[in-house]
């Protein structure tokens, strides 16, 4: 603190300056909630002896479909460990993906059992879920009591190795993605290998883009790992998958602590490369297409976009667009495609630098394991790219 | 980040850790919007030239109605400084005092103008008021695209010495004061003395209870300088309470600097000094006792609580009773009586121990300047304290 009187209004003035130091565990397990288990328990185990927290526990109603004996499960382990916290009423569950975040009642039906369990801040809500659920619980806690403490138990891999494992959450309002949301740490992540087995083609597929994608613009080497391990990963490999799903959330958490702003205060979104165009494919398909699906478009359009403005060449596009392939992707939606003149798609760029704050800052690829900030793009550019993006899917139909 | 394999599980633990440095400003003026001022026109310009943040106002109703010319001192003040911001929208009008916090559609209509026009990450909200519309509208903002920045303009003595320097905001819910709220960092304070002079006498008395607060707890010279000041404040002396003010937020803002704990994730709450009582006596009287009021009346009760149990001397007692007498403070309220075996009062022990999480912890008085926690009370002392407290403010009638 710094305090000084301001010659200029012949006041004061105090500079309050602090630092804070974030910490939580990542961890990868599996088998969270075999009874002999302890690490759930240890997690929520208070450091005063005699005090049980509350925990409030939220599951996403796909993982409970799929997994049918997990609430007996949970209120088995909750028995067994019954010492070390105690049950903030039941669990509660709630719809999985998209909708839960659109639906503002699920914020307001978690907060009401808050209130009548009488969450305090030394209480825990504890959710199990995809990245939509885990989204929606850490807001609904983060603004009761300025904060309940929240453990995530992310269920898909996208959430596993990218949302879950980070420092945000965030509900949809007025049409807009994560309107309402803040930053808040997590108490702890656990990654439970167990909940991939159960996974659609589809959601085992969709992790795997924001894996490439960081691999592409930090790490060379990750991405020639992710090019051998691509066939396995199609045949739906555990092994793997987890080696996908470690490396991944290490980057990105790197990312967050190394980055210098891990609230997001400046313009630049390294890792939202590819993005742009993935959250409007994603809107312009009404969500049918997911949002690893989309981001595997979106990475394979700006790649594209990168080699016709000469920044890689033309063996390492065709690699990129081989890995997603070969892992499965589609990559073409007809969404893409310009109407004439109209391109809907396009407007993705005018819609990022508003959500950025009026300044644009693209990442594009400037090598293998590096990604490079522009502040402006050129249409045509972009329209060529989308067409050779279609002209070469329809050349690769997968054998 | 620390990677390590966890032996237990066989499997993969990642400790993620990082720091982050908060800093704010926080100014103490005299005549913001004077055309020739350019400080508030500076704290919105942005750093790239050529752009214009955008700043969405709200106003404290009771502040217009206080201050006719604010709304067009305002737009007049912007008009000198529109190349450094633009106006999201309309100055947007708002209760005063507690309703605002009461009444979740203000929080709704600022998000929603929010939306309406497009403010984003790079605006701001400047909040022109006293402590409740300072925390709604920081609440709303701090919710909104994971957090807008706020720059705040109290208005009142309680809000330039306290509620309005720290990193708090929040709404009641439930019937739960701040139920909802998140601990946000201002973009910037910003303490005005011209709004001083139109407060009524309670509002212009309320804000001089916590700096007895922190004075008694964290600076005996301090202390002695208010006993000094007290005539001088009693006739509403502008000067004695600039003083006050900047010394009381000061000592506020080095104990979130310097506490180690800014954003209160452990039990202590030095800071709470007599509210355990204060804000049941608030309840109690509907809040036609003053936040401010009810604090003077809770240090009393432990004040001569810590006396009771030999912790302070009488003659220290006596000091701070007569520095709040001489200050105009009532000090005695019959809602904080017992009523035969039932004492409404001190279930305001057991409301702290749960908005604490379960353990107490509770700041009596050491020494002069010297505060000291306690994890239990005694109620029968309690009510021996309550009961002299009637008694002294009964035979110590104001001349």
């Amino acid at each position: 603190m710094n305090n000084r009187v301001d010659s200029e209004f012949g006041m004061y003035k105090i500079e309050q300056s602090f630092e804070v130091r974030y910490h939580y565990p990542v961890h990868f397990v599996d088998g969270l909630l075999k009874p002999n288990q302890s690490l759930l328990a240890e997690t929520f185990r208070s450091e005063n002896s005699g005090e049980r927290p509350k925990v409030m526990v939220v599951m996403d109603q796909g993982v409970v479909d799929a997994h049918p004996t997990l609430l007996d499960d949970f209120l088995a382990y909750h028995k067994i460990w019954a010492d070390d916290f105690s049950l903030a009423g039941n669990p509660v569950v709630v719809p999985g993906g998209e909708q839960v975040k659109r639906d503002s009642t699920w914020v307001t039906h978690l907060i009401e059992q808050m209130d009548r369990e009488k969450v305090d801040r030394h209480s825990y809500v504890c959710a199990i879920g995809g990245g939509a659920v885990i989204d929606m619980a850490g807001y609904a806690a983060s603004i009761t009591h300025r904060g309940i403490r929240i453990v995530r138990i992310p269920t898909t891999v996208l959430a596993q190795n990218d949302a879950a494992v980070g420092v945000k959450n965030g509900v949809n309002a007025y049409g807009k993605k994560n309107f309402l949301g803040t930053f808040a740490i997590p108490h702890a992540v656990i990654n439970d290998a167990s909940f991939l087995s159960t996974l659609d083609d589809r959601d085992w597929r969709s992790g795997i883009a924001e894996a490439v994608k960081v691999a592409l613009i930090r790490d060379g080497e990750f991405f020639r790992e992710l090019e051998e391990l691509a066939p396995l990963l199609a045949q739906r490999d555990t092994e793997a998958m987890q080696r996908l799903i470690i490396r991944c959330a290490e980057l990105h958490l790197r990312h967050i602590a190394t980055s210098g702003d891990p609230f997001e205060t400046g313009s630049a979104r390294p890792l939202d490369f590819g993005h742009w165009s993935a959250h409007k494919l994603e809107q312009l398909s009404s969500f049918h297409i997911r949002h690893g699906e989309a981001v595997a478009s979106g990475i394979a359009l700006d790649v594209i976009y990168s080699r016709m403005i000469g920044r890689i060449d033309r063996s390492l596009e065709e690699r990129v667009l081989h890995l997603f392939r070969n892992c499965g992707f589609e990559l073409w939606y007809n969404e893409m495609a310009p109407t004439g003149d109209s391109w809907p798609l396009f407007e993705g760029i005018s819609e990022f630098r508003e959500h950025l704050g009026g300044a644009l800052t693209l990442t594009l690829l400037d090598a293998e394991g590096t990604g490079v900030e522009v502040h402006s793009v050129d249409e045509s550019v972009y329209r060529e790219a989308t067409a050779f993006l279609k002209t070469w899917v329809n050349d690769h139909v997968p054998a």
